[in-house]
């Protein structure tokens, strides 16, 4: 039985425009660039280190803005965001990059960010001095690399939905970011989601993907 | 600087209370019923394999409900189901254990599932088939084992977002089920979030999280 | 038992001749090109870098085709191409250099070859917009990293012999191509076969003896 | 772009309708085979351990073909077989159980099979005494446990496509067939493709393909 | 150069005399204890399954200790016990029998031990509880099985040498006991240390080793 | 019921003050620095490699002490050293950046270290000229890569507590320290406690605990 | 260019006729023993366990000696045995099965050997006390699990060839003899070579090859 | 009981005095040196890269000689060759660094080497070809990556023993060795043995330690 298919939904889904980087020439995303221009359409780039952004010519970094912490660019402009309904909490400041690259992701979707930095199991005091915040917030993304306890004390302690984003930060048995990511899939809180090592930008799209869910509009499709 | 922490919220997480039976002892079981009786509380047994159910005396059963494909059994009676706003979807027959217990454990807290089974991607026109039933869920759990396909499928295709469980379902490269969880999180379709191998429980719980902050009462804190 | 083997026939097996220059010196492939040439004979060099190539001097460049993206240089000059029965698809951007290694590899042989790229599984309408052209070839090669979705959902659609070439594209669990190189050993469509990560000359030359196999000559030892 | 697509042709692959049942109960067994006979469809049954053909009853029982040796049964009685055009060789007394699923894989469609057997690296010589017939093959299947060392050697000895089916057979490091695998894989002689360990089924599966691939009739589409 | 050792010192470390049953024979644990009788020596054996200790004649059990939930036995009677200078903390109910081998050990060398149960990360006011408690013990032994997420959140909170003991308890990625293990060793807390998985037995012989350097006793070599 | 907890208690560990420098950029290390000398306080900086140090700015270096073999620095100045309680033991020349790490953390805080060095166990008559001279420590930190043999040698012959540290050194199977890291946790030498590959400055963290707790002062909570 | 080659000579390498029989059925065993018999020969069984020995019927038991220990059998009856000139040394009581494998592989081919039992290196001074005893012999085959460090300390105090055979005795890390392999290969000691894991049988091969290369009738081919 | 060890015999094994340079100064590097000089000791230098070579001043390498190719280098001068009674048998081209080290590793002790290169299984012939040459060697030393299918088939060809040397040439799953490490362990082939990936040195150490035993006048102790 042959039948018709709306291929055409699965294009709206509401997840940001996004190229990575990583594993493209200069003149890829050169020519990437030109026909986002050319058809007016926001971009965000990640994984773009600075040597690559410092390769682009002028004409390729016109109007592009880049952070060189996330290693994100975004052309076509900000917008306006929304009140923080997300909270990225990063357990040291080697994380940062990651966790960074998340709210990048969500703010160039006009969602706002709570980020919470530093406080890492092993000096629960911090954490708990900034739990109230995050527990406001609809969705928490959780930022740690070495052994990652952060994801089973946070699961533990919010009512949100816990994203957890292992890092490659760490060495030894650590090295690479297994350690962190096997934490967040063997935690013992209920709840804890998981998606790939420093993939902050994945977890902004499913935060965003929840926050979508919990819209108003969402009902009527 | 010493603080007061209002531990008690921490309780307050709205999912189901619950325990894993496979490394406890009839014992400890028995028990544990036991007390759940009287302080008459609900409670959803997971992992408790038909030898461990028959093991239970007389008193043990009483007014347990059990479920020999899920593992699962509750006590304390059912609850009336909303309408289904989550979808199960299942790769191949041989994963439906791991999808009822996503099913039993979202059904103990009162949320009706629809469940899609055999509709692994070899065959891609059996899920083309239920696409439109799934797409109007507000959140898609999609179990599978083997090589997991299916995620980055469903992930393609829906804008709910997408919980992925992959099952110990297979053989050679594929057994105990790593083969499935890597390509759930090394997935090409952003959004894609992940739980542990065979954790249905699990992915069920996060569901759960994910409706609740879609709820209108979540609003005010 | 003694006996006379003909060692002879173990070499008439229509494989191209090829060089892999990746663990090489420049003086090495100097060598081998002058040799080559003294005999006449065609070559292909695999996995040379530009780099490399760059150090050859003007002597071993002479009459050297080289092709930098799939790291490819052909010695003797371009045979005329056989209508495409071969299909070389790649997921993504990054998959290239490796599915072209496989087109290099199969028209130094003579056949011709169908290339569909930027077909990964989380856009599925780009590969159904492609696939009655897939269809027609008498093999194909798939070419994935990531999660390697792509090699179920082809062998699910297509008819003829499918084998995989896993790609190192990808970060976290994915890096090296380990999760894509057992997405297709574990894949639930039967008759798709694997050759190693990023070995596209190896593809090709499955594919060529699979071609061999049906020409009308094979038929008379 | 909305389009229409012929799913149905998807369906007309030419492999066998087969069942694994290592994961299914009796009843689903059962089940399956009653609606095999009620749409008189010939079925093959893959990984049938001789406990679970015990388990079924006579009604489940009839009609059905059973091998202990490779735990394949078939529904609907044999067919006629084609003259020989593939090779399936073991490595070893141990790899026979995987061996003969491939040929029971192949004479379910028709196709008879060459088994070579007890032809290890470790003796070479008995090899080279059956080689001869194995090159007057269309296709060969090798299936080899251990370090899978026959692999490389027949891939160099014939100009055949070779499918490695590495089994589960060996202890310590071999333990679980990774290291035949990793073998089939890293082979140095180029055209060598591999399935999963123990995958019997599926290099049958392949082979059939590659016959159908040549067979005259393929040409017009 | 030669020169004269003396070997008996290395016997006189003070940690129990022990035998590891797992690999032994009822015969020869029969011939072990009739060793330890004629030469009146105290002995502990640990991984004594009930069914060895079942098959053991009466003789063999005259005077030993059986502790079914650790697995343990003690020939020679129980010692006198100091006060409690270890605290043994297990995560969950679970992780009893490991935590209670380490209580037996210690217990077999005179040092009582603070057994704290059921403190998993996910409910961290449980642990707070009792943190007071185990704040007081001059070593902490720490034991957890799934992400041990409970070792860096201890090595936060007390100055006492914690010591690790990842456990098998856990499923999928957390099966075995690897993921609490590679937790320990890589804990953001420094000064915590790690034992092999199920180890309870090795982490009381260090805690013994480090309590003997604390004693008075120990500054005149 | 909530409750009040002390948070200031876990600061008081007595461990040093450190910073881990792989991971920061010059600017945060200068940063770092500048809060340090703000506030009066010593600081340890470990993973500071010899060209990091020397980006560092005049102000940024003045009163830091640099040892460029362990990579560490010290700001604040040294402190009186205590009759050395701590036998460093490394196995071979390219073991000592790591053991000398663990003696920079020991001095940091105070406390003398014994170093051995190049006894490996390939050699045993060197370890035996040395033996007498670690015996008469309170703790050993044994440093070894390769197959870490030395972990298990010393467990037997000294009655201290053994902190093992597997390094990175090594090539095959031994690279990155993996298998010292195994033969330490799989010690037949009861006792022996591990910490990450190369983390010479925990097991000096772990040195310093056990002789915190043996201090006479420990007694009055 | 075809040539003759003298396969014969393949067969005869000395070593003993041997059948490895974990993989084998009784029904094929029983063929086995009786064309041995049919044609004089003497056969060495491995890997029979006693399950399996006591499954063969009383005509196929005729004649066999069974080891029960070391799970040999030896058909042809036993032969003079050489002094000793491999010292077979055992880490533990566990790893007798394997080293009795090899000491019984020896024998079946004349070869005495010296059984030197319990000289783990935890408790040096018991393998100094047989040193000398094993220092006079040709070959030294060193058999352990856990940790594995008996093959360095051995390596560096013997100068004969050592053969390491690492055991599956262990637990956690060292479960199924990875650790004790990876101490092999990684030995420190220079000259010490390693077989599979258990494999006391191949062990013994490669001391009769090297055994038979220092015989004087090897020097004339 | 204390007792009397001559620990210089264990100095006395004949192995060549080797220093590896891979993780040493150049500082070191000129220290040993001198040393050595001082003493008037020959010495063998293994993993020395040209560039660590070149680093070596004019004093330092007075009188060194340096191979490139096995990154070898030897003080002291060359000593008389013995006829060749060891081969060392490489697979492909990139093996041949490797295969060098063990010749060196001969040489510095007076042992010919015949060296066979280029004799990978996937042309069989070519090894066959030299196969006689190879069998009338006391010791055969086999070098490849890849698969490493040659240790098997060499080990079926020979009388000797055959010592595999894996190499890390590969890419894909052969990537550093392993699958050829495996090869070697898991080879169907009796009597061969294995020692650490790259090890050429300790393979040739091993060959000498076989050569020593088969000497006359190892007979006396």
């Amino acid at each position: 039985m042959d039948f018709i298919f709306d291929w055409n939904r699965a294009a709206r889904t509401g997840l940001p425009e996004a190229v990575l980087c990583s594993a493209k020439s200069t003149e890829q995303i050169t020519e990437i660039l030109a026909a986002a221009r050319a058809r007016g359409a926001r971009l965000l780039l990640t994984r773009l280190e600075p040597a690559g952004f410092a390769a682009l010519d002028a004409a390729a970094r016109a109007g592009l803005d880049y952070d060189p912490l996330s290693r994100t660019a975004v052309l076509g402009g900000k917008v306006a965001l929304a009140d923080a309904q997300v909270a990225v909490v990063a357990a040291g400041t080697s994380d940062l990059p990651v966790a960074r690259e998340a709210v990048q992701t969500l703010a160039f979707s006009g969602q706002g960010a709570l980020l919470v930095a530093d406080v890492g199991v092993a000096g629960l005091w911090r954490l708990m001095e900034r739990i109230e915040d995050i527990r406001v917030c609809r969705v928490v993304i959780a930022v740690a690399g070495m052994e990652g306890a952060l994801f089973s004390v946070l699961g533990g302690l919010v009512s949100a939905p816990v994203i957890a984003v292992p890092t490659s930060v760490g060495y030894g048995v650590a090295e690479g970011g297994r350690a962190a990511l096997t934490s967040a899939l063997a935690s013992c809180a209920p709840g804890v989601v998981a998606v790939n090592i420093d993939n902050g930008f994945g977890a902004a799209c499913a935060a965003l993907k929840m926050l979508a869910m919990a819209a108003p509009s969402r009902g009527e499709p």
